[in-house]
C-alpha cells in the first residue's frame, strides 16, 4: 500500500473494486466528477486538484474529486467561499448538457453548498440582506447542530435568509454554465478518459487541459 | 419451496391463502395491482414486471406487483424517478373509471410519490422553484427521520414546496390516466385474469398487453 | 351468560346496571342512539344495525349502537367512508330539534368524524384541495400519534386541510338532517321504545322502521 | 365534627380560621361570592347554591360558593354550559361596579371559563365558526395534557378559535352584568351578611333573595 | 446583630462591604434606588418605603429599596398592580434625565414590569383587548414555567398581548416620568444623601420628602 | 513566565507559537486585530488597549486585542454598550477596504455584537420599537440558554427586534467606516507592526497613534 492510497482511504473510504456499476451509471459519474474538477482548476480561490477517481469507495461515494490545500487554513475569504461553491456545483452542472436529465449523486454537493451559503449569509456576514447581523446560533459548517427551542428570528428574515441562499446558488449556477460550456470539449475528453482509467492524477490532468482549447 | 416462492417472501411477507377477502374487494385489488403492473410496462425508464399477484400477505399487503431491476442501482436520474411517480399511481388511478369509487389501499402508494417528489424539489435539486438550493436535513427516502427543533426554511418556502409537490403529482395524475385510457381493455383483461389466476407472471402479463389493441 | 351477551361486553365493556341516570339524560341519550340507527340503516355503504341499547357500560358509554359487519374489511371506499361519517353524525343531529340544544355525548363521535375526514384529505388522496400528494405523517385511524418536530407542511396546507375537513363534516351535517327530518316519526318511535325497554335488536328495529312511514 | 362539616372538607380544604384578611379584602371576597351565589340561583341550568363562605380555606381558596348537584351528571348540555360560565364569572363581575375595581381573585374562574368556551367550540361541536369538526387533540376540561408536537390546525383556525372563545366569554359578560345590576340590592344584603356571619347556608340564601326586590 | 439587620439579610441577601464600586456607577445607583423610593411614596397603593440602601448585597443587588407591606396581602386589585409597575419603573426613569444615558441596572426591574403587564392582559382579566378570555397556562407571577407543546393561542392574540403590554409600559413611563420631573429636586436631595450615607431610613425619607417643594 | 504572560493566558489560552499560518492570512489577522485597537482606543466609552497580538492561541484565536478595565463593572450604559459594539465591529471593518474581500474571522464578533444588540432591545429597555417591554427569556450575554417551548412574543414583535437590531449593527457599521477611514495611515501602520513584531504593547500603540495623523 503506497503513500497515495493511504491519503486516499482516509479521504474517501475503502476501495470496494467489486461493486458492479452499469456503464451508464459510470458515465453519470465521470461526467459528475469532470465536473468538479475542471471548475476547480478554472476558479482562482480553489484548492487545485491531486486526482479525480470513479472507483466506488466507502459506502455512498461512487466517485470523489480529491483537493490538496497546500497548507492548514484558518480563514475563509468570500472569495474562497464562492469558488467552492461553484466546485460542489461543478459535478451537477457538468450532467446537464451531456445527459440532458440529471441525477441524484448531486444531492450531498447541494446540501454543502446550501450550508456554505447559509453560512456567509447568517454567520459570517458575507451576505447581503442581512448585512452584519447574524441570525443562527454558532454550529460548524456541515454539522447540523439539533436545535432544541424556537427559531430566535422572525419569519421575515426566515424569508429574506431563504431567498439570498437560492439567489447565491443562483449565481453561481450560472457561473459553473458558462465555465463547462466554455470547456465542453475538456469535459468530455476528461470524462472519457475516466471510463477508461478510471483515475486520473494532477499531471494528465494539467496536460488534458492544456491540451483542448477552450471554446 | 421453489426459488420463486423465496424472493417472494422476502418482498412481501409470508403468503396467507386462509385470509378472506370479499369478491368486490378482490375485484378493487385485481384492478390496483393491474394499474401498477400497465404503467410500469409503459414507462421507459421504470423496472419491468417480474410478476403481479392478488393473494394476501404480511400485514398490511392484499396484493402486490413486483419490479425486478436488472442490477443494483446507485443513481437514479430525473427521468427514473418520475417514472417511479408514474408507477405508483398507477394504482389508484385504475380504481377511479372502473368503480367511479376510490379506496383507502393507495394509501402507502401516495405516501411513497409524495415523498419521492418531495426529496426532488428539496434535496436533490430537481425542483423548478428552489433551484439547487437544499431545504430539508438529510434523511433517506422513505424513512422519516424525526427532526427536533423548529423547521430551517421560511413559511414561503414551505410553500413553495407543497405547492410544486403537489404540481408534479398532478402532472403524473394527468399522464398515468392517459396510460390507462388508452389501454382499458389491456386492463380489464388484466384484472379479470387476477381475479381467475390470483398470479399473472411475467410472460403471461407481456403477451397480454401484446394479445390487446391500445386505443 | 349467553352468546349475544359476550359479544356485547367486548365490544361495549361490561355492563352497569346500577349506574342511575335521571330521566332527562336517558332521553338525551335515547334520541342519539337512535340517530345513529336510523341513519346507519339508511346509508347503502354503512354496516347494518345488530341492536341499540341505551344501558350504560364502561367508563363513558351511556349507550351504543352495535353495527355488524357481514365480513372483514380490508379496504375502505370513499363512499363508505362518507357513510360513516354520517353515521357518527346521526347521534348530534338527533339531538338538535328534539330539545332544541345539544349535549356533550358526541364529543367522541366528532372526533372521529374529523379524523376520518382529516385522513380522507391527507393520506388517501380523497380531498379536493390537496389531490394526491399526502400531508400527514403515516398514523392509524384514531390513533393519534404524537409528532416531535414540526408540521411538515406549510400554513397554506393546513388551511386547506381545515377548511376542507369543515366542509366535509357540513355536508354530512346537511345530510344527516335530511334523513332524520325524513324519518323524524320513526326516530321518536325508535327512542321511545329504547327508554322503555333501553335495548331494540334488530328485527325489532327493521319492523319500526317499516311500520312508521318517511315523511 | 358534623356532616355538613365534613362536605365542606372534601371540597373546599381543611378550614382555617387563624388566616387572617383586612377589611377591605374580606370586602372583594364577600362580593365576589355573593356575585357567583346571585348568579348561580339565576340561571335555570345551574346547580343551586348550598352554602356561601368567606372564610379561608386551603392553599388558594379565599372564599367559596358550594353548589350541590341533585345527582350524578354524565351529559352536559350547551345550555348548562352557558349557565356555568356566568357563575363562573358572576364573582369578577359583582366587583366592578362595588369597587369601581378589580382583584386577581379571579384568575381561576376566568382560566376555567375560558377552558369551558374552548371545549365547547373545539371539542363538543358547540361553537358556530368550526361547526362540527374538532381541532383540538382529546383532554378532559380543566386538565391541561401537555401536548408534544405542533399545533394539528391552521392559524386561521387559532384566530378562528380565539375570537369565538371571546365573543363568548364577552356575551356572557352582559348577561352576567345584567343579573347583577338588576339584583344590586340583593348583592350588598348578601355581601354585608357575609361579612358578619362569614356562612350563609342555602336556607338564608333564599330567604334573602326572596326579600330584596329585583330592579 | 439587630433586627433590622436580620430583616435586610433575609430580604437582599449578605451585606458586602469589600465590594468596590466606582463614584459614576454608585451615583448611577443612588439615582436608580431614589427613584424606586420617591414613586413608591406617591403612589396611593404601592406599599410604604422602609428603607433605601445602596450598600451593595447578594450576587447581583447593587442598592435596594425595601417596602413593607403593613400584612399578608391575598388579593391585588388592578390599581395596585398599576402602582407596582409605576414603583418598578421609577429606578430606570430617574437615570434618564440626570445621566442623559440609561444604564443595565434597570434589567431585573423590567422584566418584572413586564410579567406584571402580561398577567394583567392574559390570566387576571385586566387588559382591554382580551376582555375576560385568558391566554396563558396557569403560571405564577415572576417564575417562567417552561411550556412544552405549542403555544395554544394564534399569532393574532399574541400581536395583541405584546401591543397591550407595550401600551401598559408606555403609559406607565409616563406617568412616572411626570412624577419624577415633577420631584426632580427630592430626587437629587435623597440621591446625593444615599451617596453620602449609604443608608436613608423611612423617617429621614419621609422628612426629606417633606423638607423638598415639589415643582 | 513574567506576570503579563500570566494574564495573557487566562484571557487568550496557551500560546502555540508553533502553529503555522500564510502570510496572506497573517496579513488579513493584523488588519483584523489592528481595526479592533484602533476603534478601541477611538471610543470615548471602550476600555483601553493593553496589547494587540496575532500570535496564535487557545483552540480558535489567530489574533486578540486585550482591552483592560481599570476596575470591576457592575453597570454598562447604553453609551458603553455601543462603543463595545464598535470594537467588536472594527475587526471586520478594517479588512474591507485593505482586502476588497472579507473573511470568515469575524464570526464570533458578529455574534457577540448581534447579542449585545439584541440584550440592549429586548432585555435592558434600550431600542427605540418595543420601549420599556422586555421580550426575551431572561439570559446572560454571550450565554444561549436553550428554550424549550414556543417564543413568548409573536411574529410582529419578533419582525421588530430584527429590524432594530440591524438598524443597529448597521449604524455601528457607518460610525466605524468612518473612524478607520481618517485612520487608515494608523491601520496600515500597526497592522504593519504586528506582521514584524507579532505584538504591540500599550505605549507603542499609543506612540503610533500620536505619530500618525488623522485624515
Amino acid at each position: 500500500m503506497d503513500f497515495d492510497e493511504a491519503i486516499d482511504r482516509v479521504v474517501a473510504g475503502l476501495e470496494r473494486k467489486s461493486r458492479v456499476i452499469n456503464p451508464r451509471q459510470k458515465e453519470i459519474v465521470a461526467y459528475h466528477e469532470a465536473g468538479h474538477a475542471l471548475v476547480a482548476e478554472a476558479r482562482p480561490h480553489a484548492d487545485r486538484v491531486a486526482k479525480v477517481s470513479i472507483i466506488p469507495r466507502g459506502v455512498a461515494a461512487l466517485g470523489y474529486t480529491q483537493q490538496r490545500p497546500t497548507e492548514d487554513r484558518y480563514l475563509m475569504t468570500r472569495a474562497e467561499l464562492l469558488d467552492r461553491l461553484d466546485v460542489l456545483l461543478g459535478g451537477r452542472v457538468a450532467e446537464e448538457p451531456i445527459f440532458d436529465d440529471v441525477s441524484t449523486g448531486a444531492q450531498d454537493d447541494l446540501q454543502r453548498a446550501t450550508d456554505i451559503a447559509r453560512h456567509m449569509i447568517t454567520s459570517y456576514g458575507m451576505g447581503e440582506a442581512l448585512g452584519l447581523a447574524t441570525f443562527e446560533r454558532p454550529r460548524p459548517l456541515f454539522l447540523p447542530v439539533p436545535m432544541n427551542g424556537p427559531k430566535d428570528y422572525s419569519e421575515r428574515t426566515a424569508e429574506m435568509i431563504d431567498t439570498e441562499i437560492q439567489k447565491m446558488l443562483d449565481a453561481a449556477h450560472v457561473r459553473v454554465r458558462e465555465i463547462l460550456t466554455a470547456k465542453r470539449r475538456t469535459l468530455e475528453a476528461l470524462a472519457k478518459r475516466l471510463i477508461e482509467n478510471e483515475v486520473v492524477e494532477r499531471d494528465a490532468l494539467v496536460a488534458l487541459i492544456a491540451e483542448t482549447p477552450t471554446q
